[in-house]
Order: C-alpha cells, then structure tokens, then sequence
C-alpha cells in the first residue's frame, strides 16, 4: 500500500500521527511518504500546489490529509488553491460523509433516536466549479456572479453510486436532498437523473427534500434518512450538520472518492485545521482514525476498515466524555484496541 | 389600515382567520380584501397572478399571507410563479426572520441556551435571480446552469438595513453568513460592503461565520447569534434550522420587506401550506399571529406589536405543550389575551 500523507496545518499534523499508529497495527508494512503542502509552505515558497508533487501524488494509492488553513493566510486561498483543486485535479466526484451517532456519545439534541446515515455529496462540480466573475469592481454598480454547473455526466456518475450504497444498506432508502422549488434547472436535472436511476434499482426506495426542510429532519428526525444524495454546496452545508449532530467534527470523518480509480482517493476529517488548539495535544484524532478505516474500506482492506470501527465506537462507548485524553492518549487506546 | 390577505392553500385559510382575529382586537378598523390566489385558482383558470392582482395588491398597506403550495400543483409552479414573484415584483428585498425561543418552548435541543436572534435574508436576487438554463436537455451531454446574481446595490441595502437593526438591540452584533472561501466572487462582495458599513456602525460589532459552520453554531451554541446578514439561498436554508431550534416553523414569523415604502411588504409564516392537517383546526396559528405583529412594527404600530407579542410569549408559557389546542382555541385565546 503506497499511501501519500500531507499532514497540513493546525491540529493536522497530530492528528495524522495518531491515524497513521492505528494504521500501522492493521497495515504495518505501508509504504509512506509525507508532502508538506499547506500554510507554511505557501509562506515560504507561495506553492500551493505544484505540478511535479500533483504528478507524484497520483501515483499513490491513497492520499490521507489532515487538515489546511491558518489565520494567517487569506480566505479562500488554501481552500481553492490546494484542497478544492485537490479534490478537482484527481476527479473526487463522491465525497463520501457517514454520519453515526455512536452509542455513548452525546450530541446537542435532546432526543436524537438512532443516527445512521450517508451523505454522497457531488464533489467536482456545482456551484464550486469555481464560474463566477466581478463586474464594474469597487463601484456602486458592481456585480457578482457565481455560476452553478451540473451536468448529467457529473450528477449520473454519483447518484449512481449513492444508489448502490443504498442497495447495499439494511434500510435501502435514498433522498435526494436539493431546492428544486427555485433551482428549477439544476433542479430538474437532478430530478430527472435519480428518477431514471431508480428504475435501475427498484428495492431502493426514493425520497425528495428541500435542503432547507432536510436542516429540519436532520434536527427533529434524523432517523429518517439513510442515504442522502446531494449537490456539493447543500452536501457541505448539511455535512456539518450531520457532524453537530453525530457528536461533532471531532468525530466526522470523509473520503473524497474518485470510484473509478482512475486517481487516488483521499481520506480526511471533516474538522479544520483549528489553530486555537493546535500543538496543545488537545485534539480528538478520532475522525482522521475514522478517516483511515473509510480509505480501507476504499482499497478493499473491509476487514482491517472493520476493526478500525469496532475499536473506535468501543472507544467512544467507554471513554470519559468529559475528558476524553489528550490526542496522543486517545491515538495510544485506539492502537491498543485494534491491535488487541 | 388597507390589508390585502392572501389566504392560499392548504392551512393557510385556518391560519389567517385566527390571525386577523387577533388583528381586530387591536386594528378594529382594517380594511381587509381577500385575494384568492393559489392552488385551486391555478387549477380553475390557469392563473398564478394576473397583473391586475398585482396592481391591485400594490394599493395596499400592507399584505399578509397563509401558505401556498399544495401536492396537485408540479414543484415549483406556485413557489416561483406567485411567491417568489410577489417578492420579487413588489421588490421585497429585506427577508425578516426573527428567531426566539420562547420561554416555556420545548425545541429538539437539549441545552439550548437563550436564542433570541433575526436573521436579514436577502430577499431579491442570488440564486434566487432566476438566471439560468438547460442545454442538450435529456441527452447524456446535458448541462444545467444556475447564475447566483449578486449587486452592491441589492447588498448594500439589505446589509446597511441588517446594521440598523443591530444597533437598536442591546447586544449590537452583526453576523455575516457566506462561504466566502468557495464562492470567491460573491463573496468578496459581500464581504467587502459589510465591512464598508460596519465603518459607518462603529457600535455594532462584526463577525463572520461559512454557511456550513453556522448550521453547527446554531445547534451548538445558538445564544452567539444576534443579527445574522446574509444571501437569498443561506438565509433560506438556515432559518429553516433557527426555526427547528426555536420550537418549529408552528412559530416561526416572517416579513418580507421594501424598506424604501415604495411597495406595500408582506408578511407569512415561515410554515407551508401542509396538506397532511388542513382544514382540520390542527395548525397552531401562533406564526401567523406572529406574523402580524410584525406587520404592526413595519407600520409603525409597535404599541399593537409589542400587545400581540407579549400575548403570544405568555400563551407560549403557559400552554399545554403535548395538546396547545385547536387552531381556532389558539386564536381564540391569543385575542383574549390581546384585548384583555
Ligand atoms: C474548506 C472548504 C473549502 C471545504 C468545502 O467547502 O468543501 C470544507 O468546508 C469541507 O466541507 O470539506
Ligand atoms: C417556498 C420557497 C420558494 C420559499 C423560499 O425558498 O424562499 C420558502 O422556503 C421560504 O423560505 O419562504
């Protein structure tokens, strides 16, 4: 397993130690190397991320990342420039999001019921793809654009691939989640694709909801969902929701997929980078762990994914909510538990 | 006082008759004219909103609708053919959505704090412009657009209207919501106009939250908030989740302004027309009642206002929460309350 780490910014680094002991106990011979992209290198050097380390990444089999951004870089940059042309560059289409309230954590609803849900959020196109302009800048008549684009190749591809996750799940339900009221184009066009690929696939049943009534649901009856299918904005928006509800970011875990293999994959926290806490060894590393079993489970190693999980969730089954222990702490347990 | 009421569909009827009920206990007066619009006029003749309704409605104070939306009608015909066209006719760029947990309201959280908070949505352009299209519709290649149009002068309004309101409540902070990261050039422009009037609103102090963090925000620490600016499609989304957190759209009041006057503003329930329970005397009618008190403060009837609000606040704390009610019981008791 030749797996590429860029261990970013933040709590990033700490919590990517942790991830990779865990993985040594399931994979002790995986073959890795290290790229400093991120804040510093971005100060030093103005890289973001150049050609030749692009080149190199993809001929990994997986790509684990911890987390970028620092207040001392401007908005967007980082974002745009390493983590979104990441996920572009190497076609991450499904950007996979579980969702599961383990038992024994606490979350803020009163009265969560059971959470087991996934959200497969498009990841290369929508209104990321990055189509917008300014018009008349700096003057009173100024304009801002940003252009959704959604094809049918792009909304095919991963509907089709939340479909067969639904086929493979106890409950075998979907909803498309999306605001096809007032997006009347992309609207129509998701619409129309999930219709289609639901005859493909009749034991699953189909759902609909507005991304504004689907932040509803996911407060007052987040049982209800199962799958969710979704466009890349609305699957960031309601991903963190998802992450508030399940016990936080500091649980959530991700996997930018491109399901035809074509290009590595790459496995992160849905958490950011945090600059309050980071080098305090303050961390939870428990959603890159979770991270390192959804890139297993990716690369066919499900036994390993599996053992990954089971430790964690009796991890946090046991743990002193309050206190949980430092990154380190918890990375040591969860090492113990996979390897016992 | 002239009203134009637009009862609409499903609940909609049974919410207003209590509404105006509690009306006439502080306006005796008001001149009222029922608009049918809706469901069963489209179904009738076809018609969502002819123009000499339009000009009609224009004559009005003011104008205070149920709910439209209703199964038989295709997805977005009433939604984008009467509602979002009247906001956008009568240039309803202040989208008015107070948040406030009421004491005594059981929400889905289990610590929710204090919530009292209002979000200002754009109400006239972004993704909600209507600017976009199909290409190569129903073929492999196909490819649907969907333009977010953002101006200075669209923003500048709604953000200078968002600190004006800040000032005058005690805690004077302003919240931005955006995703300023992803969405580079709406974004910058939105940013820079707040920044640009919070020079001229000294008091008032600034803060800046991505879409996707605030939807954790506000189940997590919801009490952060007090004014939040942001654009059509995030304020449509998020105060879907302040209504959850504050008890539930049953409560959940909404004005949709022109601030310069020019056109009369209307007021609705954040609620639908939920076909499931109408004409059933099942809906609380408290966000309609609601609803019109805010009416009352845009016309400058704060004494009205404050009677009508006051009066919910203590029903709210006093009702029985398993049973509130009919919707008639509500209304009967929330005009009691008002003319007592
Ligand atoms: C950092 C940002 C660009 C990113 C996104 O919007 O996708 C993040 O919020 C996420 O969800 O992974
Ligand atoms: C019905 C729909 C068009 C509307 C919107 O998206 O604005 C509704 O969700 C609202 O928030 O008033």
């Amino acid at each position: 397993m030749r797996l590429a780490v860029i261990p970013g910014d933040g709590i990033g680094p700490e919590v990517v130690t942790e991830a990779l002991k865990v993985l040594a106990e399931v994979v002790p011979n995986a073959e890795i190397t290290k790229y400093d992209l991120g804040a510093s290198r971005w100060h030093a050097t103005g890289e973001l991320l150049p050609e030749s380390v692009l080149n190199e990444l993809r001929q990994h089999d997986a790509i684990l990342l911890g987390a970028v951004g620092d207040p001392s870089v401007p908005s967007g940059i980082l974002e745009r420039g390493l983590l979104l042309r990441l996920r572009f560059e190497l076609d991450h289409h499904v950007n996979l999001r579980p969702g599961r309230l383990y038992p024994g954590v606490r979350g803020p609803l009163a009265d969560p019921g059971e959470i087991d849900l996934v959200v497969v959020r498009e990841g290369t196109e929508g209104p990321y793809a990055g189509n917008g302009g300014l018009l008349r800048k700096d003057t009173e008549q100024e304009i801002a654009t940003e252009v959704s684009v959604n094809t049918a190749f792009g909304i095919r591809r991963v509907v089709a691939d939340a479909f067969a996750r639904a086929e493979q799940r106890p409950r075998k339900h979907l909803t498309l989640v999306h605001k096809t009221n007032v997006l009347e184009h992309a609207g129509s066009l998701w619409s129309r694709i999930v219709e289609e690929e639901s005859l493909a696939h009749p034991d699953v049943t189909v759902a609909y909801s507005h991304v504004d009534a689907a932040t509803i649901h996911l407060v007052t009856d987040p049982s209800r969902f199962d799958v969710i299918v979704t466009d890349n904005l609305f699957g960031d928006i309601i991903t963190d929701l998802v992450a508030a509800v399940t016990g936080g970011i500091g649980l959530a875990a991700s996997g930018n997929l491109d399901i035809t293999r074509r290009n590595p994959s790459m496995f992160e926290p849905v958490h950011g980078s945090a600059p309050d806490i980071a080098g305090q060894n303050l961390a939870d590393p428990t959603a890159a762990v979770l991270s390192v079993a959804l890139m297993l489970d990716h690369l066919g190693e499900r036994e390993s994914a599996r053992r990954i999980e089971a430790s964690v969730a009796f991890d946090l089954a046991t743990r002193d909510q309050n206190s949980p222990g430092s990154t380190q702490a918890i990375g040591d347990r969860l090492a113990a538990l996979v390897s016992s």
